[in-house]
């Protein structure tokens, strides 16, 4: 399983990116893969090629819009078919026994 | 302020590493500086030197352990001191009129 | 035309890593795509599929060595037709008038 | 040492960037720290505290300019004081035994 952790942004749309973001994430939203957004990102989880087809679809609708684009994408993929959305997050927090902020 | 988003990780120690994260977890966590851990790093927020700072400051404690480090880093500046470890997100939802998952 | 710098790397083999990359380096080409390795990655121009389909053949290699694997993207579209592998270095150092280090 | 790959661009000046670029080079190019400018960033090679000096350093004097700065840093660690700027790229090459193209 793959976790997939992204940003895509136009760089010829000034400052305020919102509602480019919205765009994106309105499209993440309704495919049906497991995501989670962050203040810096969104993290998919699923199969390779399931989560590079979501992202080859949030740069086909940003390309529509903008004339540079800026793509960062980071995978962590670990053999298994275990969620780690949530998992990785537990595991640290039990070694060192304490809540962190999340 | 600072949006920095970073993930540390030894490349020396096998495919499990959570008690490498975990150090540095409570090395962040005992810096006082704004911060919240996800599935694939850990977001900061700050000055840049403050935030900065911490990122020195885990490398310094895994290099004690490692022989090869790999660091991955992210920072979203702008212009102003307001916090945007919430709003981000609550600025999409808005647009999109939707709770997103996060 | 994007131009996509990536890196990927098993987590589970020890600190030294270079007959994984070879490997992945000898099917980058053959695959026919323009590309140009660098010491922290390699870096492919061509169109969105053509690119992230040479990173997929890359990954599904690496997948049957490794059971964990961490990959770094990065991705500089720009509308237009024209090459930017040389372009972008040359336009740097006309506007400051000297040679850089490359 | 230090191998640290980074790029830096304003998010609000359009899309053509060369000159911010050419003017953190310059600094870069000044600073006297080994550097080896590719087209998607630059990569220096030192110990952590002079690299990430020299990262600061841009970043303070892009911030005069923009209201929105995205930065994205790659550090590749590995303990010991051989440079890698050159070597790793010939490792591949006598892996592979063939010239690739850099």
């Amino acid at each position: 399983m793959v976790l997939l952790e992204f940003s895509m942004s136009p760089m010829d749309k000034g400052e305020s990116l919102s509602s480019y973001v919205a765009r994106i994430l309105n499209y993440i939203d309704e495919s049906g893969v497991k995501y989670k957004l962050t203040p810096m990102g969104t993290i998919l989880e699923g199969e390779w090629d399931d989560v590079i087809g979501v992202v080859t679809g949030c740069f086909k609708l940003m390309e529509q819009d903008a004339r540079r684009i800026s793509v960062n994408l980071k995978v962590d993929y670990r053999a298994g078919s275990q969620s780690r959305l949530e998992s990785k997050i537990e595991k640290v927090e039990k070694i060192l026994n304490k809540k962190l902020s999340t």
